[in-house]
């Protein structure tokens, strides 16, 4: 093998554990053939020994990943779709998709660990009570949840962004521009996002001494609808914000139409910010100031999970939080700017 | 059966052909097991007798459908492939996804008819040959393709949206309006939807005695930035367009960056139109007059042929086209409005 490559180049390539890499190169331990494959063909792609066979995915080398994301896949869930797909294509799993609004009612995970062709799931976002999701693990079928709408038991996998830091971070920048009223346009009240978002958001602002007012938070759908409402709502206050942090893009995009609605100028009148940096944030006059999740990692590291359970290895950190980043755009200024 | 349902309302609850329908209500001829479930199943939910049993999607009944989408599922390929995954789990069908960009040039189809659990398939916008997928017919696998890229023989089934028509509604929109210099912002010059909608845009300037200018087209790949570049080479043309037609919304999204840049206000001093009407047109500061297309029937009308493919029942029309939709909204109005 020649020296540029190093274990953790085929690590980071695969998605396998460095150990595991290890033990494949060292052809010492139990590895699932599956896993010696994928290791094996990345030594030969970075090594440059053998090129890849034109041809692209290898055949099906394991069972079959059950994707379960009820929603419709636009930005946000579409990009994590999309990541998974790729990932598990290069792993040479084949992905079974149970995707679209009208699926959430089903009850499918229940069915799961009797479907043979089935390996394991991931469930993005997942309709489900923590108990069924624990009865789903007490059945050793394995799965990683993306995104958890409630709390899970340590030994469930989860893979999220760090919603309490990246809300804390925006409400940060807005506290430093100058604002002392900032209104919240929250997710459904249940989530456990909405509950981390509204705590990164009360730090911020305890930072500079300043307690949230309860009166400045609207927990809503997070739609375009839904956010003008919301956002209407706020700014028709006596005494009303002069900043709203919405929790996604659309949310946002609403309040920037419930701001044009009362000839405000954003971000003259009133700073508006979204969350997840999805193209819309982009499309809008003005660019929306937002936080970035990192989508496309978070469905790598579902795959990457999910990969080292069917493995059987130890999971060291069943979840894992990701990082989140402020990308500062032109909707956002000192208040009176 | 109640008489207020009726072999139609059978017919377009399940997909299933009218002939087929009554085929099953009478219990003559013959019909693949999955189909008469099918309809027997959507009989008891309409007639109200039994009602479905909570849990929603039926046990996978046949072969699974692969989908092939090899583009990150944002928006536009999103909605159709939720709207598909939807159409699947109605008919119990499992989908196994194809995505991701990275799956791009994997050379998958001719693999897919030695697939034993594979019932048929089902491609969008396909990047592979017409000649390949003439190969994949000749195998007698079946398949639907959607949004093809390349023209089809008769006997390939393929659901596309009125791109001619569509692109005419919008170009006779703008005329009406005034403008007799349209700038075409098109899609890939070797696109089957993009050569369509240029000869809707000379359709619709013929129809005033006016023949296009081929240095107002520029062909590009639909994106936000690709976009911004060619709008930006159009408006500094010596004799600049008054208006912009796009090839899709996110093209779009750049003609209005592109005039931003230059000072220029829309709609008073050009006007814009894109295609698609996804999220991303109401997100616009104007919001975006564009042409809509029928994404989730695109899905629903792909899954329902491909379900008559599967059950061997001919088809009549084989390339149905779903007609389109202009969307007037505040980025188009006279030239010097």
């Amino acid at each position: 093998m020649p020296s540029r490559v190093t274990v953790r180049d085929i690590a980071a390539e695969t998605g396998v554990s460095i150990a595991t890499v290890s033990r494949v190169l060292n052809q010492s331990g139990s590895v699932a053939p599956q896993t010696r494959e994928l290791v094996e063909q990345a030594v030969q792609r970075l090594g440059g020994r053998a090129p890849s066979p034109r041809g692209g995915s290898p055949k099906p080398v394991g069972g079959a990943v059950y994707l379960r994301c009820p929603y419709v896949l636009t930005d946000y869930f579409g990009l994590i779709v999309s990541s998974i797909a790729e990932t598990l294509d290069r792993h040479g799993r084949q992905l079974v998709l149970n995707a679209g609004e009208a699926t959430q009612h089903d009850q499918v995970l229940a069915r799961l660990p009797a479907q043979r062709d089935l390996a394991g799931a991931i469930l993005i976002l997942p309709p489900e009570t923590s108990d069924e999701l624990i009865q789903l693990r007490s059945r050793r079928f394995p799965f990683v949840v993306v995104d958890p709408r409630t709390p899970l038991p340590r030994d469930i996998a989860a893979v999220s962004a760090a919603h309490f830091s990246g809300a804390r971070q925006v409400t940060a920048h807005l506290v430093e521009l100058g604002h002392t009223r900032i209104g919240v346009i929250g997710g459904p009240s249940e989530w456990l996002a909405s509950d981390a978002r509204l705590s990164g958001h009360a730090a911020a602002l305890a930072d500079v001494g300043i307690l949230p007012d309860p009166a400045l938070v609207r927990p809503v759908e997070p739609t375009i609808d839904q956010g003008r409402r919301a956002a209407g709502q706020l700014l028709d206050l006596a005494h009303p914000p002069t900043a709203l942090v919405a929790f996604n893009d659309k949310a946002a995009v609403g309040a920037l139409q419930a701001a044009a609605d009362r000839g405000l100028v954003v971000p003259r009148d009133l700073s508006v910010a979204g969350f997840d940096d999805i193209d819309l944030s982009r499309a809008t006059f003005p660019a929306l100031t937002t936080v970035r999740q990192p989508l496309q990692e978070m469905g790598r590291m579902a795959v990457s999970l999910l990969i080292r359970l069917l493995d059987r290895h130890e999971l060291e950190a069943l979840h894992v939080e990701l990082a989140t980043e402020l990308i500062p755009r032109a909707s956002t200024a000192g208040p009176n700017h």
